[in-house]
Formats: structure tokens, C-alpha cells, sequence
């Protein structure tokens, strides 16, 4: 959390140059990092992708995706910032290619005097991850300073695949400098959960499973898969943003509190929750788990339609569960979570529903505190009050919503998570016991899943920009439970 | 809470039917009244007043109060309810006026079969209270229905002589047809504080000592006594603001959870807190109270210059003190208020400010949950959550506040509570016993300034149109608690 760092001394190499997360994400969050000192004077950045670029022409790119982030620039500072930019033409299975990477990075690093230091961040397809931090180790690209390593979602495929990976990736880099980066957790929301449930006795002291009845993580896409069919068909909706997002989220809404706030403390208050995790065993995967893929309309195309898609697909494009914990201040409660394409509109948000009692009212709704993530950064709290003109409860909707101008000034979470690596901040990045544990958890919802697969012909199809399959109104304990949002 | 009453036949007797209140809050709220069918056929009004109106002058009133009052209404039914309007000139001493009063009530209650209903209200100067009270109950004025006294504010001027206008009254009234009124009780934000309390899991589970660290009501007032300086120089600011609305949000904030919300069970629970209320002993009374007045400036009066205000008055503009119980919820909680004339602003709120402790994040702001009554109908909750833009922590506002269209919609306190009067609805009624503990409480406040009195010359002068004397902000127990509006 040091928020004083400036002029942090470092070679980034980007495998995944000429890409578009590089341009959109990776190169204007560095330009503001840059305006803001973070890293200034002593680094330079490697540009590397198959396309035969030039400095000349990444710096062109870079400059682009400036000027179409930001309105309002310096255009000396763009210029000044582009000049630390090179390109290096790169095949990840050419030994040779890391050989001319690591003397680039040697004459830049005399150059800006960077002490040494690299950073090396896997912005392409994953299928590469594991070549190339073999190489990297073969080829001994590391630095004689910090060497760290900033590895893209997905990590790995299921447990197996995410361990061969990691065991790679550990050839080079010690687990404190690998940063399994999920951009959910530099969301300003994701970010205040922390906050919200530490510093805040009306929250803390109802934060258990006397208070909650239960919580519910709903992560809704608007868009369908559009031109990303072919990946998605080797991954669906579990993988795709149950495995990361989901799960982040719900460990920071059941952990225990950490005694302070630095990485160790945050990551083992994680580590004990996830050791009590529940694995769904099949009669939970049966009766709260559900799957499902949209439908077509008359103007838009079911998912098996969709370009790179196979016409008898039974990869799910929504999912909906339940996941449990034996231990922290929630042991019991069931955190239900749904995520899907093609919903109603993009909404993230949580729902943390209170238990209620009768009243000397009679029967009243439940309290609810919602966090919304996107698109608007809000919490709402749901109370009941008197009716203003008739006897009676009515609800009261208490919020915080971030103003439009602090909404615009907000840093994209790919800032915040890149500075976190700069300053070796890793609270915000998932250790590879966490990710072990989600793992297991996912495999086992995959393999049953699967197994199911061979007694039917599709999965359920839910009609388009909707709430997703219907089904899903049936997964809850008890029947007093439902979705709040929807 | 009878909602579905209508068309309830009572012939009723307004006292001070020429006056201001009658005038301005009494004749719109009947017509409200009548509108919604509450009343409507089988009623009549008489008032009553010194002066020499007629019938049709007192319906031209009442036609001009509904005009000032509403901006739309429909000429018909204005024309047909002020038809029930009748006029009858009277001087409160002299016994064959009674007379007259019982004939025409009579009359009219034949006229509109209203089943020997009569309703008296008090609308006029607190001295005369007694002497109708009297009268009522020597000219045998009580029809053969029901009998109900509506009795303004204030309710006596200290515990003897309130004992003795009770006592006046209950010659003729039983307690349960005395409606002692305070508008405070029909606001909408002082109606929401038991739902408030009571439905919501999350707010009861925090209501106790071991959660609320202190409660804080100001009652903050921008006018001075403008033309009301006799009538202040008998009252000041505890009689005229703490011994009735005060105490009254007091109870409804430290009160036991009812059994149910009828009027008994109410005023039970009410009972059962005030049975514990602590009278102030000297050293308390020294520490956490505080009085004063507002001084001149170069284009405002000093309360002392006045008109018909004593050049060397000691009269109080302005009080603050402290409450507290040995039983419910809040056993022990400081609840501290303040009132007084020429706050920079007018105000009515509460603000319930919880206990914290440390947290990860180090020391943070206390959570309050602020009930504003006036201006505005709001509740807000402060809570911590982080910076956007740095580290730390920050104060975020959850919000709830009625619309400008529900605010033009609400109806005024005098509708409600004269709504309950008609369907015996005692439950927003202050109660012979509950006066009792009210009254034990300021005289004792009152007979310890006036024996300090003897020992000064003037009290603390505030200046005009802040946030009264800077004294006020030394009454608290700990020196941790600081007043959170200001």
C-alpha cells in the first residue's frame, strides 16, 4: 500500500504487445501511472507479438489508445511516454526470440538504469503460458532485481491444467512475485468490501449467521459471445466467471477479519475460509445447481448459432449455484450466485439478505444492503417504513451512489491492480491456494456436469435478454428464499 | 388504526373557532377530512369565540383557510362542507353561554343525526382550559354518544398546576376521551420512528447500550419570538419545546418493543420506559445542561429587546440537557437534545450515533443513522467505506429521502391526529401519566435555573443565527462525543 512509491526503476516485457487488452487496458492505465510518477524516468516497456511491428509503429499504438481513452492529455507527456516503448517481433516457441528479449531488456535496462528489475505480464492467449515461463527460466530472463510475473485469467483449464501451469510459471518465479491478476478486484465496489464489513459496527455486527439468511452474487452480460465463440466453447460460464470473479467476491463477503490489512493477513484470513469450503456433493449439485444457454429469438441467434460454435454445443453460457462454507462468520449461510449472457441488462451486484422475524406489525419484507458493481458504483440498503398516506409497511431504500464525476475519475481497475504490482502489493491477487481451492470446487460441478451430458441432447435454453433459465428460481434451501434482484 | 371508518356522525366544538390555529391547521384538515369521507354528512362544527361573527362570516373563513391552503380543489365540495359550519359567539366565563352551546349542539345534532357525538376541541389560550373544562362538565354539555376533549398544548405550566387542568377536566372526560395533542406525533418522520425501530432486523439488532453510544434530537428553529414575547416570557424553551415534543421523540427512541401496536400496548411500553426515567439531581443538572439567549447583532433584536419581553429577562431561548433511563433498550445511553430560536437554520433531527472500536483500517468514524423531521423527510446512515482516489478510509451517506411529490402530498400532522381523534385512536396522545414524568423532569430543570437566577444578572447570550451558545458543546459525558449536526 505504499501510495508514496514514484519513480519505481523496471523493464516491463508485455508477451501479448501487439493485443488487444495491451491496447485497451494495459497501455492507457501505464500512461496514467506515468502522469502520476509512479513510473517515470528509469523504465521501459517490451512490446512482443508475432506481428512484425517496429518501435516506430508500437509507439503509434500506444499513442492511439491514449488519445481514445482520455479526452483531456499533455501531449508532451504522451510523447515523452511513448519514447519508453520498444517492440520486439517474437515467436514463443523460438528459443532464439528470448535470447534477443533478454539482451533488449539487458541494453534498456543500462539504458534507463532499472536496476535490474522485470516485469514480465502474460497478456495473450493462455495456451502459451506455460511455454513461455519455461523459456523464461531456460533462457534465464530474469533480472538481477525483483522479477516479477503478472499471469492473465484463465489460469488454467481445471485443477490439473492450473497446476502443470503453475508448476511452470514456479521454475522462475517465486509465489510471492507471481501475480494472478482478476481485474474484478480492482473494482472500486469489490475494493469496499473490505471496508464496508471492517470498519463499520451496524454491518459488523450483523455480519453472521444469526443475522444473514443468505447472500447472492449476480454477475448479468448483456452482449451474447458475439466473436468470441471458439473460446468460449472450451470454457462456458463456470470457468469463464465462476472459477475467478465469483469466487473472489464471495471470499471477500464470507472471510474472516483479518487482523490488519497487509497481503499476509488478508491472504491467510482467506486461506482459512477456503479450508472450509464445501465440495457439492451430488444430491447439492443436483437440487442448487443449474445451467443454461440462450435461446434465439426471431431477430437474434441461439448460442449453438453463433459463429465457432457447435451446432450441438452443451457448453452453458449461464450458470447459477450454491457455495458453502463450514467455518468464518457465515459457516452455513448459502451464498447463491448466478452469471449468464445475454440477460436483461449488465448488472453486477450482491444482495446480502437479513433474516427477519415477525414484527408488532405482522409480516414485513427482509432487510436487504445491495452492492452494485457495475454499471453504477452503489450500496442500497432495503428497510421497511410507515406508509405516508395508508396504515402499514412500505419500503424504504436507503443509497450511496458514487457521483457522475467521481464515476468518470474513477481509475480502471487495471490501473489499480498494475500499481499494486509496481509497489509488490499482492492483497488484490490470487494466491495459488486460493485458486487450488476453487479449482476443486469448480471440477467437481465440470465433472458432473459432464457426466450428465451423456443422457441428454441440450441444456437447457433460456429465451434471450431476460433473466436467464427459469430453473433458477428453484435452487434455493427453503422456499421463503428467492432473487432479489430480477 | 381504523382506516375504513366513515362518515362518522359528531357534532364538534371548536374553542377559538375565530383563531389563528383553527384557522390556519383545523378547518383545512376537517375539509381533508371530509373529503375522504371520514366525515361527511352527519356532522356539524360549531365555532365558538368572542367575537361577533355569523354563521356565514365563519364559513367565508373557512372557505378563505381551504383556499390559502390547498391549490386545487373542487368548489362544490368546499361549498357543500362549509354548509356544516355554524357560529356561535361566546365568552368562556359566562355560564348562560354554555347554555346557548348545548341548545345549538343539540339542534344540530338532530338536524344531522349525529347520535349524541360531541368532540371539544381547545383551540385557544391555555388559561381559559380549565374554566371550559369546568363548564362543560356543570352544564352538563356531554352528549349521550361518545364524549371526546382535545386538549392543545401547553398542558399546564409545570406538574401542579397541569394536576389541576387535569383534574378540571376529568370532571367531565374520562382519560381515554382525552386527546391531549402534540402535532410533533403527526409528523411523518416521528410516525416512521417505531416502524423504523421495530421492522427492521437490522437497525433492532444494534438498539441497545451495548451498540449506541449516544442519541442527539435538536429541535433548531431560525425565527426568533418575533411577536410571541408575552406569551414566551411564560414559557421559554424547555416548557415550549422540551416538555412535549422533546420528551416525546425521546420516549418513541428509548421505549421497550410493544407487544403490538394498539394504543394500549403502546402507551404501556411508553409507561414501562418512563417509570425509569431519571429525574436530574444538581451535580447532573450543572454538567450537562445548558440554557441561554439570543444577543442582538447590528440588524437583529436581542431576545431582551423584544416587544413585551423583560429588559431584564431571564427567560430561556434556547436549552440543551441531557436524558437518560435504568431500563429498556437504552438503559444508561446518554440522550442528549438541544432546541432553541435563531439557529442558523431550521432543523429537527436525531441522530443515533454508534459505539466503534478499532478496526484493520485503524480508527474510523462512528455510524450514524440521522432521522430528519424538518425540513426534509429523510433518514441517512453514515458509514465508512474507502477512498476512491487514495488509500484510507472515507464517509459514505446512504440515503432515503421522500420525494418532493410525496412531500406536497403528506398529509399535515393536524389531519392525522385529528383523523385519529374521530376513530379513537389514542396511541399518538400523550397520557395523563406520561405528562406526569414529563412534567417531574422540568421542574426540576426549571426550579434549579430559577435558583441560579438569584445569583446572576443575565444568562449565556448566544449570538443570532448559529448554532446557539458554545457552551452546549461541553454538556456530554465523555469527551469522545461531540454533537454530529453543526
Amino acid at each position: 500500500m505504499d501510495k508514496m512509491a514514484s519513480n519505481i526503476p523496471v523493464i516491463m516485457v508485455i508477451f501479448g504487445g501487439s493485443g488487444d487488452l495491451a491496447h485497451r487496458k494495459l497501455y492507457p492505465s501505464l500512461f496514467n501511472l506515468y502522469r502520476q510518477g509512479l513510473i517515470h524516468d528509469n523504465f521501459a516497456v517490451i512490446g512482443t507479438a508475432r506481428r512484425p511491428w517496429t518501435n516506430e509503429y508500437l509507439r503509434e499504438q500506444v499513442n492511439d489508445a491514449i488519445h481514445e481513452t482520455f479526452t483531456e492529455v499533455n501531449e508532451n507527456d504522451v510523447k515523452n511516454f511513448v519514447e519508453h516503448f520498444y517492440y520486439l517481433s517474437h515467436d514463443v516457441t523460438n528459443v532464439e526470440h528470448y535470447v534477443s528479449l533478454k539482451e533488449l531488456a539487458q541494453e534498456l535496462d543500462d539504458r534507463y538504469s532499472a536496476q535490474g528489475n522485470r516485469l514480465f505480464y502474460m497478456a495473450m492467449a493462455p495456451r502459451f503460458f506455460g511455454t513461455i515461463a519455461t523459456h523464461i527460466n531456460d533462457q534465464k530472463l530474469n533480472g538481477t532485481g525483483f522479477n516479477r510475473i503478472v499471469v492473465e485469467k484463465p489460469f488454467g483449464r481445471d485443477l490439473a491444467s492450473a497446476k502443470e501451469l503453475n508448476e511452470q510459471i514456479t521454475t522462475s518465479f517465486a509465489e510471492e512475485d507471481i501475480f494472478r491478476i482478476d481485474h474484478y478486484l480492482g473494482k472500486e465496489m469489490i475494493q469496499n468490501i473490505m471496508p464496508l464489513r471492517f470498519t463499520n459496527p451496524l454491518f459488523k455486527s450483523v455480519w453472521d449467521k444469526e443475522h444473514i439468511k443468505n447472500i447472492q452474487v449476480t454477475l448479468a452480460e448483456r452482449l451474447g459471445v458475439e466473436a468470441r465463440g471458439g473460446y468460449y466453447e472450451t470454457s462456458g460460464a463456470l470457468r469463464d466467471m465462476v472459477q475467478n470473479h465469483i469466487f473472489q467476491i464471495i471470499t471477500l463477503l464470507a472471510m474472516p477479519e483479518p487482523r490488519d490489512i497487509s497481503a499476509t493477513s488478508v491472504h491467510q484470513a482467506k486461506q482459512e475460509l477456503l479450508d472450509s469450503l464445501i465440495i457439492p456433493d451430488e444430491e447439492m449439485l443436483k437440487q442448487h445447481f443449474v445451467r443454461g444457454q440462450y435461446a434465439g429469438s426471431d431477430t437474434t441467434f441461439a448460442y449453438r448459432q453463433e459463429p465457432n460454435v457447435a451446432s450441438d454445443s452443451k457448453t452453458e453460457t449461464y450458470a447459477a449455484g450454491e457455495v458453502k462454507f463450514t467455518a468464518g462468520p457465515l459457516a452455513g449461510v448459502p451464498i447463491y450466485f448466478r452469471t449468464g449472457k445475454e440477460f436483461k441488462e449488465k448488472k453486477s451486484r450482491i444482495d446480502i439478505v437479513f433474516k427477519h422475524s415477525s414484527t408488532p406489525y405482522g409480516s414485513v419484507h427482509s432487510n436487504n444492503l445491495t452492492i452494485e458493481i457495475d454499471p453504477r458504483n452503489r450500496i442500497y440498503l432495503r428497510i421497511n417504513g410507515k406508509n405516508i398516506f395508508e396504515s402499514g409497511i412500505r419500503e424504504e431504500k436507503l443509497t450511496y451512489a458514487l457521483t457522475d464525476e467521481e464515476m468518470a475519475k474513477i481509475p480502471d481497475g487495471y490501473e489499480r491492480l498494475l500499481h499494486d504490482v509496481f509497489v509488490n502489493d499482492s492483497t488484490n491477487f490470487t494466491h495459488w491456494s486460493e485458486l487450488e481451492r476453487y479449482w476443486q470446487f469448480i471440477d467437481k460441478v465440470e465433472n458432473y456436469w459432464e457426466k450428465e451430458n451423456q443422457d441428454i441432447s441440450e441444456i437447457i435454453q433460456y429465451p434471450p435478454y431476460r433473466m436467464g433459465p427459469k430453473e433458477a428460481n428453484q435452487i434455493f434451501e427453503s422456499p421463503t428464499e428467492h432473487w432479489i434482484y430480477g
